[in-house]
């Protein structure tokens, strides 16, 4: 049986078309301590002190099995260039919206601002562009989506496989789609993907997800955080 | 929330010290069917005639991914032989009883009967045994079960470490395991364990299995049959 | 050591442009063979009658693990929308070029003709399109090309992080990356990507994969071939 | 094509019976540059100082991926209690000897020395036994693998199935088996069993393993250890 989520597990990413909806998920701190106590064949009913301890025990010294014993299923609509890095990550299960079987929907993802890249590479830091650039970019990227999709909307009348005028969209262009993983595929992903060095949008989505576990599991997502979010 | 299920979860297989029980879970037909939707952007809210028809034909055309948006946990006791072909399927996850932290307890498997195996590699079929040979195998499995339990303690009470000991142990000893793992991954392994050419004991698992796992997911159980047990 | 392969590994896919290219190698159709055999404690130290017999079984009863004993490393240049599908494949390697690091070449992929899809999910025809079709979508994906890389280069020249200029391009620019898997993998790929119903883009890259991976491994690609590519 | 490895690749672990061959490999620490350097479109042709700069950078900062590139192929022996561990890395590839389709020879493991396992759960330190530790443990051992040996060859000889008969065998008995892997998961593996909370066992043959790697990748071999064999 799947635990339908209501509102309070939808958090508004990249808006106004971008979202991360916890649809489903199975697990809690107190599983991922009786897994790592059937070593011992041990089991504990109630998460308490010692439990947490265990818990804390585990992630610091990352055994990271135990973490696994649990499931999230996310519903996420994403621009592309954010979803790109997203499937990169193999450990969860994926089902996405396909531009080959449905017509696309003109919703494409504009910055709120610019931002100015320094440094070298794997040291970049970024900071905010002047007005000036701000406003370069969001005409620009405007006029770009709606170009783009005019010339995908000409190729569709006319006829041509939707695969084929798709290829012309711009790689802000919002898809949708399920990913489901365990709670130490998660941690690996935020590990890598909540960091300063990762690119903005794909971090705002990182920081939901981030939330919305947290709910799930508290303790662990504490000693996550206390731990530096390094993924056991 | 972890969906903690009650008895008619846990099956007896060998018994009288094996068992498998289905812990928690999460998913269910119809959730196949909308993982399968996303890339439509469509979805189901019930699952009727057309939803079984998607799946069949997911089924059948063996679109996998579908089927992993789903989580099912359970809490195992076999004997090792058992365990060591269980733990050669990869995409799941375990965490087991480990003799290097526990006296392991004097639970052996002894088989009913003797098997006779013919046939070459690849194809080998297995008869029932005589009753002089079942008589040899019941008193050498319970001669040897015992010596060696015996030659544990004494190595335990001379203070030796639990995990040099645990060496003299036969692999029909009993150990205890979480497996957690998609229906995906289940129905890989079924159609591989349940297959008639997989050792007997392995099989009574995964019949077991089968049960469980079709208490949740009977329409995907039904259609995985049908297609004779190729898993998608 | 890597075995560094010249010019005959290179395959010209989606000209001009596109290519696949196997840069590197490890593991023959015998290795497969011993890497059943082990289970026998035997060793085979030529290919010969008998070995493309346990080949040959091997492949028919989907034992897939032995196949996965050897390496494949392949460097890819291909559109993004290709790079897509591809890269939902989870059992491999890659790395791949990032405009978030460097500033992406001028290099889009424009099709030869148009096509038309008939049928319904799950149950596409591709025709050819008209000539009339045909220009449509040449002159369009070739405007689009070019604005949209004016574009991009507009925003690069005042400034813009590439990773924000980047999202104005269009599905059908190249990229590169490094793809490593094994047999067992390829195969899996192969089935999906060599099939009709997959997309016109992928199969040619996935046609040329197979004639390198032959050059390799002949007596299993003709095992593969032979069994109506179903991957073990 | 397989780069057959002569015998200074084979280290005898455990001896008398136990050994770890790196039977075949592919890659170098400059394939794991170069695959980083993708994402940039460059490329480097020798492993120079810059070169290593790179590659202690991936390592220290755990870009994991670029160490993916590569192939090594271990065969080995050793005992089923040490497998048992081993096989519970998920990420590569297995084949082993199976006692259902051959007749097991007599190897089995005999400790050098008793050990006392002190402290908790997490906190183990082991150290030696006495004399007459180590006295009770060899003899003790002995007779039970003799006598464990005794009746699996009666079941034998009484026509009973292998996999039935080998049930009474105990867990420090000898198999074989190929493990093919890539350098990021070998460096998980040897992070976790090079550890000295690890199995004095398993840590024989990590040890091994490690050196037979450097050989191969003596670069990222030292950026490991350096690290502090954190796997990236």
């Amino acid at each position: 049986m799947s635990n339908t989520l209501s509102n309070p597990d939808i958090i508004r990413v990249l808006p106004p078309h971008g979202w991360i909806e916890l649809e489903s998920h199975n697990g809690s701190d107190l599983d991922v301590v009786n897994a790592a106590k059937v070593s011992f064949a041990k089991h504990s009913t109630e998460f308490g002190k010692e439990e947490n301890g265990v818990l804390k025990f585990l992630m610091r010294e990352r055994h990271g099995s135990p973490f696994e014993h649990n499931y999230f299923k996310f519903h996420v609509r994403a621009p592309i260039f954010v979803i790109r890095e997203w499937q990169r990550h193999r450990i969860g299960s994926y089902n996405e919206e396909s531009g080959r079987y449905v017509e696309l929907r003109p919703d494409f993802y504009t910055p709120d601002e610019a931002r100015i890249q320094k440094g070298k590479p794997g040291a970049y830091t970024f900071t905010k562009g002047s007005l000036l650039q701000t406003d370069q970019l969001l005409r620009t990227v405007d006029s770009a989506n709606k170009s783009a999709f005019k010339r995908y909307q000409h190729l569709i009348k006319a006829g041509i496989a939707k695969e084929q005028a798709r290829i012309v969209l711009p790689n802000n262009i919002y898809s949708e789609f399920y990913f489901s993983c365990n709670a130490r595929s998660l941690m690996n992903f935020l590990s890598l993907r909540m960091d300063e060095s990762a690119m903005y949008e794909i971090r705002m989505y990182a920081n939901a997800m981030f939330e919305l576990w947290r709910g799930v599991m508290p303790s662990t997502a504490k000693a996550f955080t206390e731990t530096g979010r390094i993924a056991p």
